[in-house]
């Protein structure tokens, strides 16, 4: 299913940016989880337009509401229903984009695969559409507290402009969710930039798994990182992931790669972490750590050469209250992603574990 | 399931590296395909060990036996079983490492998954998982040619020394499979380098998929990058991947990035394939392209620090006939995956094609 | 999933009988096929309580809010989201159930699943989570009318009474939608006889699929009939289910029950459907027919024993405006679910059909 | 996927009946379970060919040869990979019926899906193919065995003669596999009646699961009962499947019905089992009952219509060594598929238990 994520845990949702509502379905949730509707809201609160003022300053509410699954503040092992009513997007004008393909949108390759679209703000392209995986991803990491496991995102780096000096402490803060760093105003200071000149940047997301026991994933074709992966690479903006060193490791030796191991008080250590927290597709112990390329949001007031979908040569500029980054709002859903994949591997690990 | 990859077109697989055989199936293969058992052979001894003076000298066959599926050489539409018989690999000793976790390996966490494991040559981590692959793979690109479609990948790395001018003209040659370029004899030189020095190296591996008809892939969470991802990070050795300018375009302007398009003859053309082919996870019509991070084979001759499945610190060198770099071997898998997944999709695209 | 029904086509659901709304997601739905909302409700309208003087005399509007997938009225090829809203049953009382298990419910299995159930009506158990199967299935018969297959089922037995000398000719009338027959006040009143002994009664229901082509259902496990079992089944009230001839084919010689075959003008004709149109799992292009057995609705006000959540004894009659029986209004929801695995496989069907 | 079945634990198979070999996949399989191949080969022989004198003397061996997952006689958690050779068929002629489609056999149904089809024995849509199931099933029963829970089949009516007063006492003994009961004589004289006039017969086998604990099944979609029905309506002679009182529950009323439930000593037990063991879909922790209508075997040597794949009209007359019923030998299919279902719902469960 294209509208589905997950095996035991999964989270099915539906909705175009402008249509009456998006939702869906978070099923196999375990019973007896309290529903803290606070703290969900709250991660929506970082994803939803005008979250930072780096972004779009279009503003929406994004409450979800839950119609099913929780009884008395406590999950009943049913499916989570819920919706998120679309507000603030009726009255646009979306008639200048209605037969003009938008470079760097899906808008040509959605009129390929289904023969329309409803080219109202991206339809069900939009970014509009995380808001779903952010409520799922909220539930995911109720589940993943009880269990001791924390997932934390943050940008690393803005356009060419690496962060310098950081530690990971998160929570990370506004308007940039990047830790703290020797170069911060540098980075948001390339945002800022790019919307002076009618433009986007792009950058990169760092996301950190911590308390995650080893033994989850399964060994071939479900790796825990290539599921990951397949969750991460789902968003629509992200073009790369890469696991613990990643792309580096392929500079480097055997014997600088190999995570040496030493045994400390009966348990396992690893001298270095390489390997991103996963051997084989299962993970270690150590934090599960990766990395994702965002590329600069396509939607920019420049003007740029297009085609109509009767294909006639035209150009576009496309206005509007669009983000200069996505980068941002982009940490929110990539944690509720990762949250997701993790909370669904722990649940399948049960089905083995041994009583 | 761990053991099956795809929806429509599946891959399932079982099979240690010294068990009796590995094997697997292959269903919702389309019927009337002509079976090319030649060609299949051929994809396979690209990726057996002794293929290239780089890899491993240990020799296997890896000839393998179709058990079903196919009447008078055409495929049936029935599911084709397939079976490799492990022969070469039985009187290996591996009791040095019965007890031993290997750095990088996925010794230990098999154990904290499983609670055992069969150590002999990596037993189900092996390598030599991908084998069944390549099979798949084989058929997979039979039914992918005659629908004008090529998988092609090559080596662009090797440790820290990138192809050089190179152009993209397949089939690529042995001894590295890399496209000719200039410093083709540095790169293999680092190679032997690695082998000389005890140790191993990494690199990039470059993908090109060509004659993709626009449409392939599915909205929101089975996106073609998606899939293409969780199929090629499934593959043990991959530590990253990127999409057309993938992590590069991090560092780009959305005014770059964007791929203008122009109607020439009625038909798109892009001006640039930043995107790799995709666009909202479905694909518009230019080659499909990206590449994946290799990892330095962890097997290595080098003593390095590690413990024992009793928590003991002890240290370990890997002897063996082992790879100094899996590069080369790997080109066919990567090829295999991405073979895989384009076939499923351009099945499950045929559900919604007009009549 | 438990809450999923498909693979190409799916249906997902959620929702309680008495929380705020019940609903779903349609996904895998082709584009481009008007959504004719008039007939979406007037599938509904036969299953909503009221809709039949025999049933329940509770009134619920039961109509369906969709939310995406639509636009301008024909189907996008995006997830269609809808949700019912829970209306008339938020003032009811359920107090005295709180604590006991009702006879013949799901009461106690709920709660030896999940440690806790929603009490109030039956929860997700309730035969109101059947809306959200009809208005899926409304969804597959307007795609199924476009290519000229129906389905249609009816009442051909009320507790001993079967249907005597019925024609089968669709579509069938209130109050009982059994197909006119001779002993059609017999059957009527065996439900009233019931309802005046605070009683409820089972029966049987049949249902014919016609237009349906050759070649639809895949062997081995997902033969059309073990599919169509699968989906009929999952409705509460069955309790089992027969193909063709069915249990009576036990009963009979190979010679009796194998239906003889001849060539008609070019096309093969059956001389008898013993088989129920399938053969080896595939349809055999002769109407898909079988029967399903409707245990008599257990929530009845003759006082039976029981005991309660804290294992001590006792008695219950269940008081309110419950069903004598679920027979009229378990049709729709038959053909609801027969209608979503025909189209689900005819979708299947076209990945494979040769160009 | 058509050759596949489960979900956590799952079966997927390949072969055809004069292929090479038949064989398949058991995936998640937990680990550490001992495996006694004895005991396997015990369960085939039940399956076999030759193995009553009922049924065809044709005699197979099909001894399964493990390939994988199995290491030191101890399961490992990896796949199962196993095949079972074709020895005995390959002489046979079966030219008499590559042209003319055989009555009540899959022969045109194969050709309308997939264009042509493997005539020798009926290829993939033969018996044989069983043999793979009955493998997979006795693996299962080796985990279910540790658990306490037993699957037991028997025949209880051949042609239109019923077991009469029978008891359940498994194990069931050749050459019928009924029950003992008062006619046991004549239900064994009406297959040899039926072979006698170059025929055959059908009936019905029922199926006691023992020892499952309550809280089995998934609500909604997948109930215990909805994919206990997808189970065995996918063996090849099966049309109808009903649980507890099933098709006669159609007959009672309510308060007939429903099974009622008395406390003692702590724990419910219902004073009858008309349900069969599962309620709303999930088990009740009584004994779960089915039954399953057996066709009559289709290939019988009295003289049929039928028409060529040319569409011109002729007779056949199917002489071979065929089972005059197939009923002794799908007991332990039953079982198989049976058993499967079972341990995959018992690998979901422990997801979500408390720990």
């Amino acid at each position: 299913m294209s509208s589905s994520f997950g095996k035991m845990l999964t989270l099915t949702t539906f909705g175009e940016s402008h249509g009456a509502a998006l939702g869906g379905v978070v099923d196999g949730f375990p019973s007896g989880i309290a529903i803290d509707e606070d703290f969900i809201r709250s991660e929506m609160a970082r994803r939803r337009p005008g979250s930072t003022p780096l972004g779009t300053q279009r503003s929406e509410d994004d409450v979800p509401r839950i119609l099913s699954g929780v009884f008395n503040g406590i999950s009943t092992g049913t499916p989570i229903g819920f919706i998120i009513e679309n507000k603030t997007q009726r009255s646009q004008d979306y008639s200048s984009i209605e037969h003009v393909y938008r470079p760097g949108h899906a808008d040509y390759t959605y009129c390929a695969k289904y023969g329309l679209r409803d080219y109202r703000g991206g339809g069900r392209a939009s970014g509009r559409e995380t808001s779903c995986r952010v409520f799922g991803g909220a539930l995911a990491k109720l589940f993943l507290r009880e269990e001791g496991i924390a997932v934390n995102a943050a940008v690393i780096q803005v356009h060419g402009i690496k962060a310098e000096g950081y530690e990971w402490k998160p929570p990370f803060s506004p308007p940039l969710y990047a830790p703290p760093c020797r170069n911060l105003e540098a980075m948001i200071k390339a945002v800022e930039d790019a919307r002076n000149d009618l433009d986007s940047v792009g950058g990169i997301i760092e996301c950190h798994i911590t308390g995650v026991p080893s033994g989850l994933g399964e060994p071939v074709f479900d790796k825990l990182d290539a599921v990951l992966a397949h969750a991460i690479l789902s968003i629509g903006a992200v073009k790369g992931i890469e696991f613990g060193r990643g792309f580096e490791s392929a500079r480097l030796r055997g014997s600088e790669n190999n995570d040496e191991m030493r045994a400390e008080n009966g348990r396992i250590v690893f001298a270095s972490n390489n390997a991103g927290g996963i051997l084989g597709g299962i993970s270690s112990g150590s934090d599960i750590v990766f990395r994702s390329a965002i590329k600069p949001t396509p939607s920019i007031a420049k003007t740029q050469l297009t085609v109509t979908d009767e294909m006639v040569n035209t150009e576009i500029a496309v206005h509007g209250r669009h983000d200069s980054t996505i980068l941002p709002r982009a940490v929110p859903v990539i944690e509720a992603m990762a949250a997701l994949t993790i909370a669904d591997f722990l649940i399948q690990k049960r089905c083995y574990d041994k009583r």
